[in-house]
């Protein structure tokens, strides 16, 4: 039973529906709502604010809100919302289709910002008071604290920050996800911190739940459906090789003395190219792996399974289906080998500088020089948006780009003279991997790394190309009294244009 | 006598000239050089390096050496190296117009590398194993420890990494610096990291010397000249306007009760405006300020003798003759206020981000979305490098950048439709300032902060050309699919290149 749920019994009395709950979510509100990559957003909330809002916007009123999440939440939350059009700001990372339109089409205000940033612009007042927080829960405890759900991302900040709270207990979820979670609600602000004590990748350092005063909670909502559940692709052929590439790495830092054989703390980005370097190290000579970073996909727990992986930390779980299916039926087994924090300690640029994590993300595109493009499409389309992948680049201790060299059957180059939207820049990003190879950047200057990207990293099909560009580069900024980064300054985002106009990056 | 700094009686038969103790360095060699904004370099040796290579040269024979500092030296280092092409590779920072050249020639292997990295990649063995350190030194302990001078920058590790130590005892340096070094060595690396135990900026956390194997020292050399010594400007108008802005919003945030009144810990950049920001602090309505940065220049010491500013915290002291003189005369009543750490720890983002740092620098230009540029002029050149500006801008509590809105006498505008280079992005600056006035970036989308930066920071002779290529772009932009970040990827960079034909970012 739902109510079961709500061990607090005073508690009872504030279950409702979404669309009575509704009533406590006005026009030009400032909402702060869990969720994180497709886990723990509420699953009835948002689908009644978007009712709300197409009622009013049929009567010619306006509605809207802004809303603040911990990362991307699903179709039934950012989609609704944004096909009700009822969001004016939302920040700081999304990833549904209908929202991107939205942003894309200048309708709605997106701040693409550093995850690590969020809970400390929210507690130092940046944004004002949140009026609601709408938080997705397992359960509330006996002396009633808040077990989070899939994913904790700001959570414990909404609560805090928010006038008024309404959970969403969510009985599709495990009960075993109880104790998973390690709750630190002592950051603070400047000048009162003190060290966040994790020394290793796994310590706990928290509670299991958070303690919220129930005055604030003003409705509790019952829903019954799993999280967004995308089903990975089987690593296909060029994934595989990309995994290859990082795995031969890693195996000769290794050899080399410079890492450990366990590794350090692994960071993997999302999607179906990070998710095959996981399948990888299943195979790999590598034991005792750990993992510290934002979201734990199918990879990171089929490794955990494996026992090749000893222990990880997350803020939000997202799995297919299938390893949904794989993680309940384990999880008394991984209940001490997976814990999920506030984003603001997966995320915390202390502890990944002293744990040493290894970045490892996907990206758009890089350019000759090593600079990366994590979010613009053609330099002018959002598409998801920067997320975590800054904290584990700047602060890591090995910061991995990977990409397939090509995308679009080959019209589009992932190598490109100058990306056409800075998120890393070649101060930060030390390896660069596509299926062709790998190009390690440190100690090389831009031109040292121009020539083993170009060899190393780009298709074929434009290595001539970037070539070409390169040696004009040289001769004109020669010419223009610096050759340090040469470029031709017309021409450097001229690919890009050119796949605007013709569909192809590609001279015909 | 300079022979009574070398107070362990043993080791003054290694006493020799610099003329002496170049057998040491060898063609091919990887040097570790004190120095940091010019201060706490070698004096002599660098010379006696030159001579050697030049006489190499002049008999056909080959002569070079890679050098890491620990940030820029001076004429005297890098600029009789550089003369001479005696280097082949140079990291991680410059400011000597006759290396920038070799390096804008292509020449020379420049890597441009956050400062705060560089000591991380020395001990993990990623350069090897380096040959020689040269460090400048103010007196050698009794027990053999190792006094610094005026800079610490990379000393510890250039030290303990490298085969043989030659040690350049500076008898111009006040034998009072002793006592005001905090030499902590225990950062270690990853998985054995413990939290770094800074939680006050002014927390002594190591010892006054570095103790030193005294079989690796094969050299130690007098020298009597001080630092590089360059005047500051007097703060001009247009200066004195930026640091106005600055202090008012400063002062509104302290209001808005979002700042304690005693600020946060301060880090400034060097240049004729961070000082004059500095310097407009002596009559701000803040008291008990204190430094947290990595030189600390003129005007942060006239806070500290003027009792506006408690304590500093740098990895360097950069000053000139004057200021030197005040240093100098009141050093007594500074040791109590001034500590000098290795920049593993002025720089680190784990200890950065605790105390909530202030970051202030300055920029080449800014462009409408936030992006920054610190590096490049006109997208190829070379000016300095990034330095630590990415260490505090990432990981501080406010970034804020300043500039005048033009230079050149106009014909260069510092706010451009896209930066030529990024070294910051979007996601990590917070504040543009410029004479004509601030723009906060925070929570804002790209279009808004467009808004922002062109009215508010731009000068009016750019203003609507600026205004004119947003319009166009969002225009070009809404038919290529994407108006999150509006350009016209041809046009982006033409200023520049304009600039670069016509000596003029301005349409005649």
């Amino acid at each position: 039973m739902s109510i079961d749920r709500v061990r607090q019994a005073a508690l009872r009395e504030k279950v409702m529906t979404a669309d009575e709950a509704v009533q406590f979510i006005q026009n030009g509100m400032m909402l702060a709502v869990t969720g994180f990559t497709g886990a723990g957003y509420p699953k009835a909330m948002p689908t009644a604010i978007a009712n709300k809002a197409k009622d009013a916007h049929a009567k010619g009123e306006k509605f809207s809100v802004g809303m603040v999440t911990g990362a991307s939440t699903a179709p039934e939350c950012d989609g609704v919302l944004a096909e009700a059009k009822a969001l004016h700001f939302r920040s700081p990372f999304q990833s549904d289709p209908t929202l991107r339109n939205g942003i894309n089409a200048g309708e709605i205000a997106y701040q693409d910002m550093h995850l690590s940033h969020v809970e400390q612009q929210m507690r130092q007042g940046f944004y004002g008071k949140f009026d609601v927080a709408i938080v997705e829960a397992t359960a509330i405890t006996e002396n009633g604290e808040l077990i989070f759900a899939m994913g904790i991302g700001h959570g414990v900040e909404a609560v805090k920050n928010a006038d008024k709270v309404i959970v969403e207990i969510n009985a599709a979820l495990s009960a075993g996800l109880e104790g998973m979670h390690d709750i630190y609600g002592d950051v603070g602000l400047p000048p009162h911190r003190k060290p966040i004590p994790v020394v290793g990748a796994f310590d706990r350092i928290g509670t299991a739940g958070l303690a919220i005063d129930p005055d604030k909670i003003v409705a509790i909502v019952f829903t019954n459906a799993g999280d967004r559940n995308s089903k990975f692709a089987e690593p296909d052929d060029i994934s595989k090789r990309i995994a290859a590439q990082v795995i031969d790495f890693l195996d000769h830092e290794v050899k080399a003395g410079r890492l450990p054989k366990s590794l350090l703390p692994l960071q993997s980005g999302v999607g179906n190219v990070a998710n095959a370097v996981m399948a990888g190290l299943l195979d790999a000579p590598f034991d005792d792996l750990t993992g510290y970073t934002e979201v734990l996909q199918d990879g990171m727990l089929d490794l955990i399974l494996a026992k090749k992986m000893k222990t990880a930390s997350a803020t939000a779980l997202s799995f297919s289906p299938d390893a949904l299916a794989r993680f309940n039926e384990n999880i008394e087994f991984l209940k001490d080998k997976i814990i999920l924090r506030p984003m603001e300690i997966s995320n915390n640029p202390e502890v990944i500088r002293r744990l040493g994590v290894i970045g490892m993300n996907s990206m758009i595109e890089a350019d000759i020089y090593g600079n990366v493009n994590s979010t613009h499409v053609m330099g002018t389309r959002m598409m998801n948006g920067i997320g975590g992948s800054g904290d584990f680049t700047r602060n890591g201790f090995f910061s991995i780009y990977v990409s397939p060299s090509t995308a679009k059957g080959g019209a589009i180059s992932a190598i490109v003279p100058m990306v056409s939207h800075h998120d890393h820049t070649e101060h930060d990003v030390m390896f660069i991997v596509t299926e062709q190879g790998m190009a390690d950047l440190r100690g090389k200057s831009p031109k040292e790394r121009a020539k083993l990207i170009i060899d190393n990293c780009s298709h074929p099909d434009y290595r001539d190309m970037l070539r070409d560009y390169y040696d004009r580069a040289f001769v004109a900024s020669q010419k223009s009294g610096g050759v340090h980064t040469p470029h031709l300054l017309l021409e450097a985002l001229s690919w890009h244009q050119r796949f605007v106009e013709t569909g192809d990056m590609r001279i015909k």
